[in-house]
């Protein structure tokens, strides 16, 4: 069921992806077709954890839905990050004046197979403390939250917290905590 | 923290998405800057269950990484779809022949509110059967592989299920079904 790429070319390029066109033929049935892809760096997103079960979300205007979202903290891989966990540590710490000693992989997944072509790297760090000011980037404006972990579940269902990532992040914190997304995490981590 | 837009253009325009660049002001800093954002449909995602705790899962290729993915029933919404539901029954039938009769909202989540305007519904299908063959669009190539829903958990810790909005129609799955994310909701729905 693989499709073989023909012919590849760059249609559009901002400064967080590149629109690519894929010109591919179907090993199954011969034909030919055109797909769009979106190019860009993996992304990593992380559960901070304080050691008295709170986690430290970022309150942010996102621009894909021009509204305030409640997320945790999450960014692009820099050419200078050596690997997907300090990327993660760059981000907590920039984002939220955040730190800890423990970063533990939670999983990687796709944020969408379908038409980007980057992975997710996802991981909890614990006994997080504030150890500074957070150092935002240009256009980021950033409120901290800290909200209980068994609160977490609540702010789901109820759509406070929407972000796909963001909830990928407390599954595999569940799923690595021995089953149970919400309730157990913050005693089994 | 918001941000209003004083500029929006459309800068690429494909089957799937446009990509829009919006200048926009921060109300709190005054700075402007320009921000790109993918304009698509909602999207889908259906988990749908048999009567004896199978998931009906699709095996395709997704073009975005290259690669097959073991995924739940996904997809855009059609101008025709007069609702989530529908687009869900209509994705669910289309791409594996299986339809059920109670449909269950389980959520709506942003997949990317950073650079994506668009939501995704989530659904669990209950007591799905075999009704007839898959009616696939162009492009599609899908192999369809019934999945023990105890199972799940095991194939997204060793990455063979590792698709973000999967990943997150299991995560509500489970909230829904009382806070367990893989053990208990087969007997809980």
């Amino acid at each position: 069921m693989r499709w073989e790429v023909l012919k590849s070319e760059i249609m559009y390029r901002c400064r967080i992806f590149a629109v690519r066109r894929d010109e591919s033929r179907s090993s199954l049935s011969g034909q030919t077709a055109d797909f769009h892809v979106l190019e860009t760096s993996d992304w990593v997103n992380v559960v901070p954890l304080t050691h008295d079960g709170q986690v430290v979300m970022v309150r942010q205007f996102r621009h894909g839905i021009r509204d305030l979202t409640l997320e945790v903290p999450a960014g692009l891989m820099d050419p200078t990050d050596r690997s997907p966990a300090d990327a993660a540590r760059r981000e907590l710490r920039e984002e939220t004046g955040y730190a800890g000693h423990t970063l533990v992989p939670l999983g990687v997944v796709h944020p969408n197979p379908a038409i980007m072509n980057n992975r997710c790297h996802v991981f909890l760090a614990r006994d997080v403390e504030l150890v500074g000011a957070p150092q935002w980037d240009g256009t980021e404006e950033i409120a901290i939250e800290t909200v209980p972990l068994d609160r977490v579940r609540t702010l789901i269902l109820d759509g406070t917290v929407g972000n796909a990532l963001t909830l990928v992040a407390f599954h595999l914190l569940g799923l690595n905590s021995g089953g149970d997304a919400m309730g157990r995490c913050a005693r089994a981590t």
